[in-house]
C-alpha cells in the first residue's frame, strides 16, 4: 500500500481551526476508479471557505515540526460551521497530474500515463483517488499547470451559457465580469454570437474585457451606470443575469432595467409588468451584505442561488462528457488560466502567503505543487 | 344593438384620474362567445390599481351629472403609469350573472340562461361578452352573489397547491394567512391532508385559522416567532411558501428555517447548504418596503413573482377545466365569500364609499351590482 501526503482542515468544538499535512494510506483503485498524481491544484476562492471556515487569519500562526497551521475563530462564529466540527476533513477542489494507476475497467486503463484534471474536494495531496468519470482527460503535450483550472471556471462558464440556452433567453448580464471566469465567458459567448452585458467596477477591469473583444461593458462607478445598462440591456435583449456579488442593490437595478426593457412598448394597464421571464442567479458571495430588492419588476422574476455541482447533476451525462471535451480542446486559448506563483504544501500553510492568496485579488491566482521543494 | 352601461378608468397626461360611467354598444357574440348580464362583481384589490393608479383618493371629488369621480394623481407618480396615459379602460376582474345570449356553438347555447362566473377584466359593467372558456358554468340553484368570487381567489388557493405539487414540494408556508384566500387555502388543504405553515400577524387571526381546523398558526408578533416557524417547518417539511406581504425580511426569515431544518443532520462541510429546493413565490405587495434577503441558506434557493393569470397558462386547459368543476362544486362550501355590502355604479365612484373598500381591511368585501337602485 503506497502512502500519500495530504492536507486536511479541522475546527474543533473549543473554537480553533487546525490545517495539517499528514500522511495517508492510498487505496487500492476499484475497477472504475483511477489514482492521479496531483501535480498542480490551484486554490479558487470556492476553497476558502472549507479551509478556513470562519477563522480569524490574523492570528494564524504555522508550527513547523507539526506541520500545522492553526488559527482561532472569529467570536461567535462556531455555530455556523456546526456540521464540521471536530471531524478532519480533505480539501482542495479540483486539481491536475498523471495517471499513476488504474482499475480494471478498460477505459480507465486506457487513461494511464495521461494527463488528466480532476474535480474530488481532495486535490490538496500527492495523490487523489478518484472515479474515471470525474476526470477531463487532456491531450497530448499539455502540462498539469495548463491543465489545473479544467473544472471550476470553465465549467461555470459553460454552465451559464448552457443554463441560458435551456431557459430560453438569448443573452446575459454578468457581474464582477472581469474575473478570469468573466473572460472565459466572453470568449464562449463571442465564439457563439451570444452577447453579453458585462458589468465591473472600474475603468480598468473595462479595458481588459474590451481587449478580448467584449462589445458591451457597463461601469458601475460611472455616474451615468444605469443609463449605460439600460442601453445595454435594450440592444442585447438579455433577461437573464448572473451574479458573483450578492449584497447590495445590483440585482435589484439589472431587474429593473430588464422590465424597462421588457414594458417599453407597453399599452393599457401593464399592472403586472412584462410577461419574459426575468431571472437572476447568484454564483458567489463577494459581497456579504443583505440583497436588496426593490421589486419594481412586474410579477415575472425570479432570483435565486445557482451551483455548479447542482446544475451540472441536471445535465444528462453525455452532455457533461461535451462540455469536458470542450475544456480539453480549449484549454489553451477560451480556458486558458494564468498563475501568479506555485506554492508547496508548507507554503501554502504559512500565515504570510495564506494573506496573499485569501485576498482574492483579480487577476491573482496560486496553486499547490505538492512535489514543489 | 343593445346598450350597456359600464365603469371605466382613465388617467389623463395632465395627471388626472377619471373613472366614469358610460353607455357603450354591446357586440353581437361571436360563435364561441357568451354574453353575461353582470349581477355580483367584487372589488377586489387586485382592482384597486387598475381603477385608482397612484391617485390621491383623499382629493377624490364626484360628479352626479357627469356620472365621474376626479382625483389627481400623487405628486410625481405619472412615470409609473406611463402605459396607459389617455386610453379609457375597463375595469373589474371578475364577477357573475346570467348567460343572456350565446354564439352558435353548441357549448355557447347551452349555456343560456345559466348563472356563470366569469374572469373577464370588464366586469363592472351591465353586460360583458366573454369567450366560454372565460366562464365557470355554476349548478341550479346558485345565485350569481355566491359565484362572484369564483376566480380570484379560488383559483389563486388551488394555484398554490397545484404549483407545490408540480414543483415536488410536500407542505407549504403561506403569509398574511388569515385572509379569505388563506382561509379557503387551508380548506382546500385539510381536505387533502397536506400541511400548511400559516404566518399571521395578531391573535385574532390565528383563531380565525384555528378554527377552521389549521393546525400550524405562527404569530409574528409573538416574540418567540422565528422559534415556532422553525418548529413548524421542521414538523411539515414545507420547502415552498407563498408570500402576500413583499416588503422586509419575512421572506428571508422563511427560507432561514428552510436551510435550518434541510441541515439539521448536515455532517462535514456543508458548504452550500441543503440540496433541498427551497422557493418562496411572493403574489401580493402589502408591504411596498425593499425585500431583504440575508442569503444564510445555502445556494439551492428561489424568490420569485407568482402569478395567477401565467400560472393558468402553463397549465393544461383541461386542468384548467378540473379546477374550475372543482370551484363550482365547492361554491358555498370551500369557496364561500361573504360580502360587507352591495353597491351601485354611483355608489362605487363616492368618495366615501371608495375610501371603506379601498382600505382592504381583512373580512371587508364589496360588490357591485349593476341593476341595485
Amino acid at each position: 500500500m503506497q502512502s500519500s501526503k495530504q492536507l486536511f482542515t479541522l475546527i474543533t468544538s473549543a473554537g480553533q481551526l487546525e490545517m495539517s499535512l499528514r500522511d495517508i494510506d492510498l487505496p487500492a483503485p476499484k475497477a472504475h476508479e483511477v489514482i492521479v498524481r496531483i501535480e498542480a491544484a490551484p486554490i479558487n476562492p470556492s476553497d476558502m471557505w472549507p479551509m478556513f471556515g470562519p477563522a480569524d487569519l490574523e492570528k494564524a500562526s504555522y508550527d513547523k515540526d507539526k506541520k500545522q497551521l492553526i488559527a482561532p475563530l472569529h467570536q461567535g462564529m462556531l455555530s455556523r460551521v456546526k456540521s464540521r466540527i471536530d471531524q478532519t476533513l480533505p480539501i482542495g477542489n479540483e486539481g491536475a497530474g498523471t495517471v499513476v494507476a488504474a482499475g480494471e475497467h478498460p477505459a480507465a486503463q486506457a487513461m494511464l500515463g495521461k494527463t488528466v484534471a480532476v474535480l474530488s474536494g481532495a486535490t490538496y495531496a500527492q495523490y487523489c483517488c478518484v472515479p474515471m468519470q470525474a476526470c477531463i482527460v487532456h491531450h497530448e503535450g499539455i502540462t498539469a499547470k495548463q491543465a489545473a483550472s479544467s473544472f471550476v471556471n470553465p465549467l461555470t462558464a459553460l454552465g451559464m451559457v448552457e443554463t441560458m440556452h435551456m431557459e430560453g433567453h438569448t443573452a446575459l448580464v454578468h457581474t464582477a465580469a472581469a474575473s478570469a471566469l468573466g473572460q472565459m465567458l466572453n470568449k464562449i459567448c463571442v465564439a457563439q454570437g451570444v452577447h453579453v452585458v458585462n458589468i465591473v467596477r472600474n475603468q480598468q477591469q473595462a479595458d481588459i474585457l474590451k481587449n478580448i473583444g467584449a462589445k458591451y461593458v457597463c461601469d458601475s462607478s460611472d455616474p451615468e451606470f444605469k443609463k449605460h445598462l439600460l442601453q445595454a440591456i435594450d440592444e442585447t435583449g438579455a433577461t437573464l443575469a448572473f451574479d458573483a456579488i450578492g449584497g447590495g442593490d445590483l440585482i435589484s437595478d439589472i431587474l429593473t432595467a430588464m422590465e424597462k426593457v421588457g414594458s417599453k412598448d407597453a399599452k393599457g394597464f401593464n399592472t403586472y409588468g412584462s410577461a419574459a421571464n426575468k431571472q437572476v442567479y447568484i454564483y458567489g458571495g463577494l459581497d456579504f451584505s443583505p440583497t436588496i430588492l426593490n421589486r419594481a419588476y412586474g410579477m415575472t422574476w425570479g432570483i435565486g442561488g445557482w451551483l455548479l455541482m447542482r446544475f451540472l447533476g441536471k445535465l444528462q451525462p453525455e452532455r457533461v462528457v461535451e462540455l469536458h471535451k470542450l475544456v480539453a480542446n480549449e484549454i489553451l486559448t477560451t480556458f486558458a488560466t494564468t498563475f501568479t506563483d506555485e506554492l508547496n504544501f508548507e507554503q501554502a500553510m504559512t500565515p504570510t502567503v495564506v494573506a496573499q492568496y485569501n485576498a482574492k485579488k483579480t487577476g491573482e491566482k496560486y496553486y499547490i505543487n505538492p512535489s514543489k521543494n
